[in-house]
């Protein structure tokens, strides 16, 4: 048990009723620590969840030093679950190095988190597809406007009970425009890392794409826009001769949780799985790509009806979920939820 | 004259006494407006410069959606005049349109600039090479973890006076570590705005300089790792057979005003100038390289005295600052310090 300051609140807030959506409502708590260089990581505190008071020169709002990760605890039963929390903070260090941001400390983390949720069982809800999102993330907060990697930090971690990322119509088969003018992040940047700025840059191609009837954007690669990436702010997988393939990790990808755990999942299932270079041709013209999904940890996996890319629009398996998306859909959220066994360990039980 | 609402604060703070260093200390007041999609921008108010509050799932905290400037006012005996003011306004809508955030109004902006400086003018030094730096810059405040444009953002400007960026070496040429692994900036991304991630991603290749005791990166383009971009978070400028060169935008290098002043008065003072595509072979093999530079608002001019690239070391004019860079400091410096005449109409007198 780790040994961190609680200050309660007076009154806690209703919980929802209804529809909860995404992303918008927060819970009575939230765990926040503060690094300087003296001191390294400390004044570790759960308190009650509140706007927090930062620097107008604060280097975070000026140069983007900041990463996140996200995360999801789910009831089953009477028991409560986080789904592979170390995966989220390793990943969180790999992307703390890339800004030349301090390290956290992993194993304390998973502590006071496991504290957190426990406090704050109440707020996890247990509806069909619905759970309790958990956002852990750092910001450099010293107020100087030199361009360098700040002296001061504060890392924090928020809660928000979520439904299913796309609403009531979670498995419905998305339109995806393939970009081939805006590029999401090219080999030596920042791509694999989840860092702040990343996402602030697909916002204008994800706006567009919006605008032209369709739901996400496809990424190419940055060097020769040819290669496929991610889609929206997931990872990608084809069905392809049966076989499941995503686009093999090269600097620009995010590593992806859910991608690497699809993986696992598809292999104990049966289905031969490949990680490799896939050019957007190879996808449009095969007549063997028979499925195609997104996944990440909002949305689990998010199947694909057709792609669009300049004048051309592919229909995947008649603009429908097909049997291996929906297969993977059903088994791994039945270990998240607990209807069936975990064969991987991925869930750790918190209570 | 603009209509802004004024909150005076009852005590104003001690002026800095000795070297004043950079962007580390911030005067009495700030301007701040808010929007939401309901008013757009409103709320303009300059206020005691205090900490701001903000929710702690505010969008640039997780996505960086977060754009600024940097400009300069300086002192002209009794004059105050602001630097191209209107040229950093017009980038900033460049970079919101980037980002999906609302457009700013230019006009009004610069009239509150003018009043806020006014209000602050005891803080503008008068010693060589000092300045009061400026920084406008705009957050998306929406409390919402959607990847998505926010829909309430802050604006605001607080206000820093300067000393030289680099101390009293000014004009020490510095030495310059050529990053072919990190990569700054690829076309189709936001290498071109001034955009909060482009800052972030920039630090491991600076610390990686440092550490190998150069004083700055220079970056070469996303695509091929051979076109020469930046330097630091400068644009550079290369004297070839005598010939002012620098390299032509291309989406992945910042458009700078300092650069586009640069060029004009390098013409003007009679040199050839040019903007096109520089590979590092030829800076690194050319006999007629006989000067470098790198121009910013912070730095002004920063001489460069040598290149590494792999395991090549090539010194550029005996290592020291040349001739023509001397020049263009010099006559450069001269106009914002009133010291000459401005035939470009580049300095705003606003008082």
């Amino acid at each position: 048990m780790s040994d961190i300051k609680v200050i309660e609140r007076e009154e806690l807030k209703e919980k929802p009723q209804g529809p909860i959506g995404f992303g918008q409502l927060f819970t009575d708590y939230m765990f926040t620590m503060d690094y300087n260089k003296e001191e390294g990581w400390h004044n570790a505190v759960i308190m009650p969840y509140q706007n927090i008071e930062i620097s107008p020169a604060a280097q975070v709002l000026h140069y983007g030093q900041a990463v996140f990760e996200g995360m999801k605890a789910y009831r089953q039963g009477d028991d409560i679950i986080l789904f592979r929390p170390d995966e989220n903070f390793k990943r969180m260090n790999k992307s703390n190095a890339r800004l030349n941001i301090p390290e956290v400390d992993g194993e304390f983390l998973l502590d006071a988190l496991q504290q957190l949720v426990r406090l704050e069982q109440d707020w996890i809800p247990s509806g069909q597809g619905e759970s309790l999102y958990i956002r852990p993330f750092v910001i450099a907060t010293e107020p100087y406007l030199g361009v360098h990697a700040a002296t001061e930090y504060k890392f924090m971690i928020i809660l928000s009970p979520v439904g299913a990322y796309y609403g009531d119509d979670q498995l419905m088969a998305t339109r995806i425009y393939v970009e081939d003018e805006y590029v999401r992040a090219v080999r030596g940047g920042v791509g694999f890392a989840k860092v702040a700025g990343n996402y602030a840059a697909s916002l204008a191609a994800q706006t567009r794409a919006s605008e032209l009837g369709y739901h996400q954007v496809l990424w190419l690669d940055g060097v020769e826009q040819r290669y496929i990436e991610e889609v929206g702010s997931m990872n990608i997988f084809f069905v392809i001769n049966g076989k499941v393939v995503t686009p093999e990790l090269n600097g620009s990808i995010l590593p992806g949780i859910t991608r690497k755990s699809i993986l696992q999942l598809a292999e104990y299932l049966g289905y031969e799985v490949e990680e490799r270079r896939i050019a957007i041709e190879e996808i449009l013209s095969s007549e063997y790509v028979s499925e195609i999904f997104g996944t990440g940890t909002a949305a689990v996996i998010s199947p694909v009806g057709s792609i669009r890319y300049k004048d051309q629009e592919v229909v995947i398996n008649d603009g429908v979920t097909g049997p291996v998306t929906q297969r993977l859909y059903d088994e791994y959220t039945a270990i998240q939820e607990g209807k069936k066994e975990d064969p991987f360990n991925w869930c750790l039980k918190i209570k």
